[in-house]
């Protein structure tokens, strides 16, 4: 890759990096990608309203939420054109070319960041360089600039190559919610594709490592719980009270209870609760924010039917009221070897790549996966692909940073697979 | 009381306190009460089944467990004509004076032992006396033995009284179980009683110590529960168990967690529990043998509402069966004033009598309260009497002894009431 | 009572009633009856630095919070001096009046409000009245500001009277966090007191009845616990987390399962909870405002160490830290026969009253028990005397109001014990 | 095989069928197995004592139950120098062909049956064919009657054929109770070996596949723990009790709430739970049978750790003392490929044999692998191979049975495998 190219895919990241917006918040991101669409050329151009099943987004914060990063953006400098078309959260973009016969083929990248605080220290090379993040609270702490500059800079490859065929390139929303690949999947505006590829910095791997295909997505359900009884005063008369708290606690304690499966991992998390107005009065309400997870679908059902049962039967036995509501789901997916092949030999002929593994298992969640299902049901290939990035921090800690080498390597090896995709 | 009564009524206890019998197999002890009721003379002698309601018997052993006792009782010595009378584990005795008009008075007392091994040391006085109980692993162990002997001393004094009107003693069998005091009640036999008098030693009152009207009755509800599940390999199919010990531990945690009640005392106790038949398998049954009890018969309510709640949910939310069983249960209680008042005003006169108390809290729970409610429902009153005796042990345990100087105080007490109530 | 002087006492209550203040922060309040003792003269007055221990405090807000309601009380109109020796918190006041020699009689009455939205509904008659609340989310829900005209309208009285003796009227501040009694106490300018009363109105008694001798106070403690855990993600690696959420779990669901106690009631809640700060993080830390209380203060001391213990295993269970501090807390206490006696007699002449009862139970908590304690403990008497008034919505509700009626019926009872306390 | 030496095997397999010894008892199999050794002719034949480990055994009953067992094995006909040579529970045998220079080769067998009765349908063989056990609540539930057929006539085998080296087969007695393979691994008489060999019939495997080298055995640590509280009467005073059976129910319920790892499978099981004496009396002692589980060795640790820690604090909650002892465990271990590909390799040239397997996972534990990591530790290697059987009951179920043409096949591929060793 030439320096001049280079330096655009660092400009771009770090612009990104210092305006990090959470899910179905993208609006100067969105905005920040177009301008790259625009430069470059591309066929076609459909912003969020046209990829996304408005009823299959999930975890969409509430209006005066999107609103206010709304004009956060606009002050920021996003362009009206944009905004207006996303607004009330449909962010993100596809941009595709179109180049004569030949097969369809997808990159996927996500362009959210997250709610943690970036570190200040000295050390941490974005507040050293000046591009810390100033949307104080929020993070590009997974690394979703790099993948935004990758995707603009696969397509400018791919623009630029002999490629023939259709190329999209889908600038994904709220990934970190696990909100919006369903969503796009369920627009179908990939439904013809034959060969998606999504990607990766990270996942612990060093600068010059290459995961050809990565595997082990636990499917995920997240979810809400609210336990409803009635308030008493704890002193005069506890007998009438009926405590939402005793059946919180008897959830938490039973949901991490349910029994382990011989069929492969699950999860349980109860990551948030809250519940109760006074420390004197008996608690009319409590609520739990958790999540299940399975290494298939299949497990993933088994720990949410039986989290169903025991929030169901642990509000009964305190003489509470409950409901649980899914705020989010992805099922699991698997990385196709023939097209992890592919990535793989077209890594091996990549300058800076040292190391490259056939597979890796990520033990977390992605919904990605949504859409790697999709083109997998309809006859397609799909491949996750991990390029590695020395990342100080971890993943979702302050810390995080990528090492900048990467955005030259993946964009390599991304347009390269592209460009063998047939 | 003369020597000759006193050694009378000692030699009887010491040889009811040889021979104790658990709950419904009182077969011995009803025969030798049947000897000394007709060495006395009475006008009508009633045996069980004649004074039960065999549908309302409670915590009945099954047969085998009975006839076992039976036969134990015949090489005993037991009279043939009892033990036929009473087979089927109907033991306990009504004995009936007729005294021309008057008013009908009734004792209560009851005749079952305890599943406890009685001490050996040289200071138990029965074990140096050697009148420990020759049936190991059964005890004597709350004076029920000096009960019996209460109600012939008692029967034999009114007997030789003026008292005119109609006089029963009810020797009463398993009340340790909280078994046999529906049974008498539901029967009828007691339906015509104006005055009911029930009599227990100890209770932690020395000897020469009256309690003229104790109260403080705990409503109570004996129950066991059983958990259906499905077994399962623990190591090689986990997830397609259902575990009944773990429906057990939620159900205990949470009855325990029962919400205190602002209109008095409640109990809850689980006291045994067992599930379960290898380390490596999932259990697939389990049970409890537990309790409730109230201040209250409403508190005990209150609780055995919530248990079955507790219980309900714990095995549902397990995806387990359960069922729950009342075994034993019995109201609260209240001594009436006016009765207790007579009580107190013999005492005074009795030699030996030191100390009258007018009320006491018993704290735990009695059959008799079935007894007690039947006769105030009807107009009549009753109250229980508490004749202090020094005891080395507490109650329930290896080292319980009664002081027979108790014997001749309760007996004199008992028959002045009952002279005085009309 | 004249109409004048009830007009006035239906005036004071009514302008605190439109400007409640919770505890420590009653600083409008403090001026208002500054105000009112400076009209009607007295020997001596101390204001809150002078009669609170500094260190015997419990629960205060924080110093911004405290300094937010001092300005609040500024642009109310509050008086410059009472504000500046009130500054930090130190509110209430104490008047005397010294009338040569006799006994040493005081008064105490409370005056903080709650943290409650108070009623808009036209039938609410503050709201109709135009004295509903002002400082909007707070609220004289438990008729402190009728204690307040208690305390003004019983000085104004016994200052006319022929009283002979040493009285004092006690503003005591921070009744409702149960924070302000024992500060009092152990500032020790009630050491000489002879006879104490304090009172309340309401508690479920109409306009109309007096209790003489409230007793029944539950001793109680409040606390806060910490749980200190380790974050992790919980899809990626959920063994390396540990976890507050089910430490909290544990110990909420073991401190409701404490056993119950035969000498009598007790208490426990754990009325706010709350944990963790994301669905897919295992929950780093947790905390619970709870309480225990017990009908004795050895009771409540049962239930206090059992929970200490719970806590501490919960966490470690868990591998968890814990902390458990207290919050608040207050002994139980009895009213004095004698001096209930008095104020049943006095009662029966008072116009208004046609009910007197001798004895009701609170079955509540108060930190008036310090202050009674404190005077019996160096040998004198105290009563707790309940003023009935009619209350459409119950205490701590958004509709509780006080019937004025009871206003002068209060005044006249309570003053007349004070003059017949010798 | 011949019919001849195949109707010798049915023959001693039905033998042993008929009477299943449970682990350390063992003492009419292993004579009959001395029988078989002393009839084909070994060079070396040690008993127990001579190949366990005395400190090492895991799992022994008590004497009592022992000497019965011994008792009943020479009323069945065993051999009076055999029953001596392995009194007090010291079972099992080494036999040992010395052939000339070669490698040492080792066939583990295991020979104890289960506390399981044995059905009585006439649809299963051995009850129609008249070799249903005699002992009745006592089965050859999981095989290993056929595990002792095969390693006699794998001996008979190797002693007829051209083998030119060492070869041992082992019979290890309680296999069951995971007692037997620690205590012949320390006792050092396998240290010599080169190859080691272990085999399972059935496994879900029909007739005529066979697996070369099973993996996935759990790693397993079973335990017993005992809780000591104090009883107390649960009506008259619960709150001096100690609640045995409160403290189980915690620790039942946090057990299984242990946190999932991300390294790999864990398992918990609390298999059987007692507690407590009387419906009314609080539980002074409870006790836990229960096992832990991990993919690995270390997973099986940290699952033992957390569980230590749940079972400490669940009792100091509770106020009572807890122990826990471990009753049996045995670690993970790995069938090597170079020795697994041999068995495949022979295996495709035995009649009958329709199907090889490389691998398959256990999913359960297994004490071999203390043999195997010992074997292998020391530079040899191991394989656990799996010989198909049809079996209509699965294995540890009443009908569980083996299909006798599947002891040719497994004496023919072991055979075969002995004689590549090397």
């Amino acid at each position: 890759m030439d320096d001049r190219r280079f330096d655009r895919l660092v400009t771009l990241r770090r612009d990104l990096h210092r305006r990090p917006e959470p899910a179905w918040r993208e609006f100067y991101t969105t905005s920040r990608i177009v301008d790259e669409l625009e430069r470059i050329g591309v066929d076609d151009l459909r912003l969020g309203p046209e990829i996304l099943d408005a009823d299959a987004r999930m975890a969409v914060p509430d209006e005066d939420e999107i609103a206010e990063w709304h004009e956060r953006a606009r002050e920021a400098g996003a362009r009206e054109d944009v905004l207006e078309r996303t607004a009330g959260g449909f962010t993100g973009a596809l941009a595709t070319l179109e180049r004569g016969d030949g097969p369809t083929v997808a990159l996927r990248v996500d362009i959210d960041g997250l709610p943690i605080t970036e570190s200040d220290a000295t050390t941490h090379v974005p507040a050293d360089g000046g591009f810390r993040s100033g949307n104080e609270g929020y993070m590009h702490a997974c690394g979703h600039d790099a993948h935004a500059a990758f995707g603009v800079g696969v397509l400018e490859a791919v623009a630029e190559s002999e490629f023939e065929g259709t190329f999209h390139v889908l600038f994904q929303p709220a990934e970190e919610v696990i909100g919006g690949g369903r969503a796009v999947a369920e627009s179908g505006v990939l439904d013809d594709v034959d060969r998606l590829l999504a990607v990766h910095v990270g996942l612990d791997h060093p600068t010059g490592e290459v995961v050809a295909g990565v595997s082990g997505f636990l499917a995920v359900r997240q979810f809400e719980v609210t336990f409803t009884g009635e308030s008493a005063h704890a002193g005069a008369s506890p007998g009438s009270g009926r405590d939402a708290v005793q059946a919180l606690a008897t959830a938490v304690q039973n949901m991490h209870a349910i029994r382990r499966h011989s069929d492969g991992a699950t999860r349980v998390n109860t990551g948030v609760v809250e519940g109760g107005t006074a420390t004197n009065i008996v608690p009319e309400s409590a609520r739990i924010e958790g999540e299940v997870r399975g290494e298939t679908t299949h497990l993933k059902e088994y720990m949410s039917d039986r989290a169903d049962t025991v929030v169901e039967n642990a509000a009964a036995m305190h003489d509470c009221e409950s409901r649980i509501t899914t705020t989010a789901e992805a099922p699991s997916a698997e990385s196709d070897d023939e097209l992890a092949d592919v990535v793989a030999d077209v890594a091996a002929g990549v300058a800076g790549v040292d190391s490259i593994l056939q597979r890796d298992d990520l033990g977390g969640s992605e919904d990605a996966t949504y859409l790697m299902n999709r083109v997998q049901e309809r006859g397609g290939l799909a491949s996750y692909v991990g390029i590695g990035t020395d990342h100080p921090g971890g993943h979702h800690t302050p810390t995080f940073d990528v090492d900048e080498r990467s955005l030259a390597i993946g964009v390599e090896v991304l347009a390269g697979a592209v460009g063998h995709c047939w």
